[in-house]
């Protein structure tokens, strides 16, 4: 078969000049015993869940020669009523993961002669999802402590005009919250739409908000979910929003048709029946990163805040080398944020304590 | 709650220029008795099958905390292993339904300043998405009998220099195959990307090729796929293509990471062990709609030649007359296509059989 002539490469193909020489988006995909890089929640579904969720799709199989409810309604009620707020349906919006959320909302409001707009370090996704449908990118620094520096955030957004702003709280890679009332004056002064990026909102320490609350009083404002990390179901790829209901119609225009397979539906609905006990072990995750940050912080480490399920330490002349050794430990994290430091993902008990003793060694603390 | 104040529409968000006035695209999902209007396989799973997919999904469950093998090599290599041809791996791409593997194609290939080309009345999906990625559209009109003029589509890619090229065979709305002549013409003068939409290609008659047969000649060609029509599998999104390794490395630079569910990944293979049971009803629907032809051709009405599910006929003064009296009856197809015409989906023996009365009796004939 010569489907693989050697003589054509990558570089014959018309592909987008801005993709040239890019590699594909990805932490790396390594077998190894301890996991700890990609924020995954370490606690598999139940075996109660796993039948459950095998009932669903029995009974949802039954249909799977039809085209799922292209409009997902089922599904969006039951993540309306796990969000409260007052929240319906029309309120709601879900897709493929919160990527596929991102997109659809830069497919709708951004685009060629466009800017989107993101406080970095913070979720490296934001500017290549932004690029990919064409929307400049205006990167603007966070403060040495990780905080967006508001007078700055104004500063910036009266410069560049964005129709896309977004705020990562709790943010990625930092675990740094976001004030309400630091939300609420950006969400004030953008002229476009602002997207509060709360993946991580369930693990949020006692006291930090959610900007679900400013919902009702800014209606350009969006607060993106997802499934992945406090339900578990990062394999199961459900990502939401919750915004004025004209921002839902607005993202009717641009997504693919039937774009959230019926199965994908009912799985998250069965999920969303299961929520007291998938996010049971958050309560869990949340003390184990409590305890993280302060054993780091006790050996010396620079660590900060998280309101996620992650750590973000250091300092480290070499991370690096710091994460090679512990990956040749088979301790895989993240060598991702700003440089000299390094993120770990809150794993099970057994799993941060390997860490733990790992760090310990490679680092000869 | 006031999440919705009434005093705020789509016209106070930043709708990208070319969406406004626009409706969300699809078919109207209306609840009636015999459906006939989206091209969807009347058979669902077996009980069997759906026994086996329920079994599979529980085994996924138990990991669905992680995140999905974001290159779904297996499913990529069952795919390839179906389809032939000496594909592998390396030749295939998969995503949520055939619409995102087009939309990732346009957004390696396409882009502002670059152009697609099709040839029409074709999918009206394809014209979408490409807008949808910045990329303008250039339609090149059918021959009265539905055919690409090859001679006029030679002049159209000199003219326009498209970066994508799409061919639809069988082509949706019209049933119309293409010959691998005029494929490998059309490959051979496009300098970009020529896509094949084959979402029907188990549907066509004896002797009509598929593209497929070209690819070892043809590095820019692409041949896309679904497991929506043959494999009876619309609720579960799975579309996918064949080409040279290279385009699947380009579209591997713009998929969203983990875009495909572990669920759905699981899903499809194991509708890919049971192809045989799943395949053997396309011959009875290949029989179905043969009888079908003929039997409107024997009351008088004009009919594409189709190697699809589905029937354009015509010609109707006021099809839109025709499609409600059919929807009063309780019969719902398609208003689609070239005036005149209307498009009947290939459903069971039954439903056929109710299609042919109602239609009789709303025409008169």
């Amino acid at each position: 078969m010569s489907v693989t002539p050697v003589s054509f490469t990558l570089n014959d193909l018309p592909l987008r000049d801005d993709l040239r020489g890019r590699s594909p988006y990805g932490a790396p995909q390594i077998d190894v015993p301890v996991v700890l890089n990609t924020n995954e929640n370490p606690h598999p579904p139940s075996e109660r869940l796993a039948r459950a969720l095998a009932d669903a799709v029995a009974a949802t199989a039954a249909g799977l020669n039809r085209y799922p409810d292209r409009d997902a309604v089922r599904l969006r009620q039951g993540l309306a009523d796990y969000l409260g707020h007052g929240l319906t349906t029309a309120n709601v919006w879900a897709a493929n993961g919160s990527n596929e959320v991102l997109q659809q909302i830069l497919q709708a409001f951004g685009g060629p002669g466009r800017t989107a707009m993101g406080f970095e370090p913070s979720y490296s996704m934001h500017p290549i999802i932004s690029r990919g449908t064409g929307t400049a990118w205006a990167s603007v620094p966070r403060t040495a402590d990780f905080r967006v520096d508001v007078d700055a955030a104004l500063a910036a957004i009266a410069e560049h005009r964005p129709s896309v702003v977004f705020l990562t709280s709790p943010n990625n890679p930092t675990g740094t919250a976001l004030s309400v009332a630091d939300t609420a004056r950006i969400a004030a002064a953008a002229p476009g739409v602002v997207v509060v990026d709360e993946a991580y909102a369930e693990f949020r320490r006692e006291g930090t908000p959610s900007a679900l609350e400013l919902l009702a009083d800014h209606p350009r404002l969006v607060v993106s979910r997802t499934m992945s990390k406090a339900f578990a179901l990062a394999g199961a790829r459900v990502g939401y929003l919750a915004a004025h209901p004209a921002v839902v119609e607005a993202l009717q225009l641009v997504r693919l048709p039937y774009h959230l397979s019926a199965v994908t539906q009912t799985v998250a609905l069965v999920a969303l029946d299961h929520a007291d006990e998938l996010l049971g072990a958050v309560a869990d995750l949340r003390a184990e990163r409590d305890s993280l940050v302060g054993w780091l912080r006790g050996h010396g480490f620079a660590v900060a805040d998280s309101d996620a399920n992650f750590v973000l330490f250091g300092e480290f002349e070499d991370r690096s080398a710091v994460w090679r050794a512990l990956l040749d430990r088979d301790v895989l994290i993240r060598e991702v944020g700003p440089p000299g430091w390094l993120r770990v993902t809150v794993g099970t008990a057994r799993e941060t304590a390997v860490f733990r003793d790992t760090l310990l060694a490679v680092t000869g603390r």
